[in-house]
């Protein structure tokens, strides 16, 4: 049907569904008519950017109206920040699994709420290259935890779930080829690994606690590099997990 | 000394410190001069409660000026927000522990550049209260995991080093001390429950994924109480290990 998955059999029974950090609601606001239209979705860690994004958009599709004058749909909130440009909503996520998680649990029922089919989500936020040209966008085949397993390790209650990170291989097949259409723009697919932490997860030697040495964070990152890792983030193994629990038609292109 | 220890031999050797998510450095900002006489910092999640906190300290401490104008220090990137007024600095931090910690690490070589002496931080962000009257305020003495377990599970590159998650006491007493003053201002000592998740990780039920019934929530919640858990929320535990390793004083009252 292309419609978005809701795993959870409590939510009919609601008589209302508040998104409390997207400061929307099935009561509160008229969901199917604010977003019944929207094919794609665009998600980045940055509110300044997914704004820039939104604007870029606006004028790459010909919209009327100024591309300045667009307004967060969540500006009663300052917790995440979202655009739409035609079909797409461009929201922002914050940084680090918990924050997307909580952003995509409130869009993916925002989206089964509004009734919106085929949808394609796109991370476009930013990463570490590993052994890459600086500037390369890394299309994530799979994404990886910190042992290079494709896994995200969901805790609920206070058991551990193992669900899969694969991504959309089609999506990945069409991304690539539409950077070929576009000069000078480095672009390869790679498995894309996701830490809890940016210093001490990620090898980094500025922290305010390191206890490796610089040999020992090498010999860290030639093995992912080994095992396929071609960028680092933050978020990508909670991401694929939930899109593919929820059969929305995703990628990660950071 | 009362100075904030940094665990890490490789940033002596740095020419140049860059607190990449703060927007500050050790070459482009002077830090001292900037930072040097704050004596707390508070943080919490979201960037516009920080800025009104800062403007209630700024009317509360009767420092001239007017409040509203109070400057964003962290203007020139959107990750974070802070705020100073007199010796108390007021940063934003986000959601979760990965956010969380980002902004510790650069906080605190922040406070180690600065030559900051006997700072005391606390975390005065939101928490789901249970079995608590609601509004109450819940002063911290442990931190503990989705199991009830006094710790924190830190990555660094890919083992897994387990940190203690003790708050200062002496600060717990205090604060309590503090709470008295203020009638009716319901506030407790009890353990915070840190997740890694909102919806499944708390035993929420309106998430777009539930696999649980409300009895296998309750029942958990339930297990939370009886071992000392008075609150839950997404931070402490991190919270908590980097303010020991680096010899902050800290205490989290949400």
């Amino acid at each position: 049907s292309g419609l978005v998955h809701i795993k959870n059999p409590h939510l009919d029974s609601m008589e209302e569904d508040v998104l409390y950090h997207l400061d929307l609601g099935t009561k509160t606001h008229n969901l199917p008519a604010m977003f019944g239209d929207i094919k794609f979705v665009c998600v980045g860690g940055s509110p300044n950017r997914m704004r820039a994004f939104a604007q870029f958009m606006h004028k790459e599709l010909g919209l009327t109206g100024n591309a300045e004058d667009l307004a967060d749909i969540c500006a009663g909130t300052d917790r995440y920040a979202m655009y739409r440009a035609g079909p797409v909503l461009s929201i922002s996520h914050g940084m680090g699994i918990p924050s997307i998680s909580i952003m995509l649990h409130e869009l993916i029922k925002l989206l089964h709420h509004a009734k919106c089919r085929d949808i394609t989500i796109i991370r476009i936020g930013t990463s570490g290259g590993l052994g890459i040209e600086a500037g390369s966008v890394v299309i994530t085949d799979t994404a990886v935890d910190s042992s290079f397993k494709p896994r995200f390790e969901q805790v609920v209650l206070d058991d551990v779930v193992v669900r899969s990170t694969e991504l959309d291989k089609d999506l990945v097949e069409e991304l690539l080829a539409c950077s070929k259409e576009i000069p000078d723009f480095p672009t390869l697919i790679g498995h894309t690994m996701c830490t809890y932490d940016f210093y001490e997860g990620q090898g980094r030697l500025d922290g305010a606690l390191c206890s490796f040495s610089s040999e020992k964070k090498l010999e860290y990152l030639k093995r992912a590099y080994d095992a396929g890792v071609r960028n680092i983030e933050m978020e990508s193994t909670a991401f694929a997990a939930l899109c593919g629990l929820c059969g929305l038609k995703g990628e990660s292109s950071c």
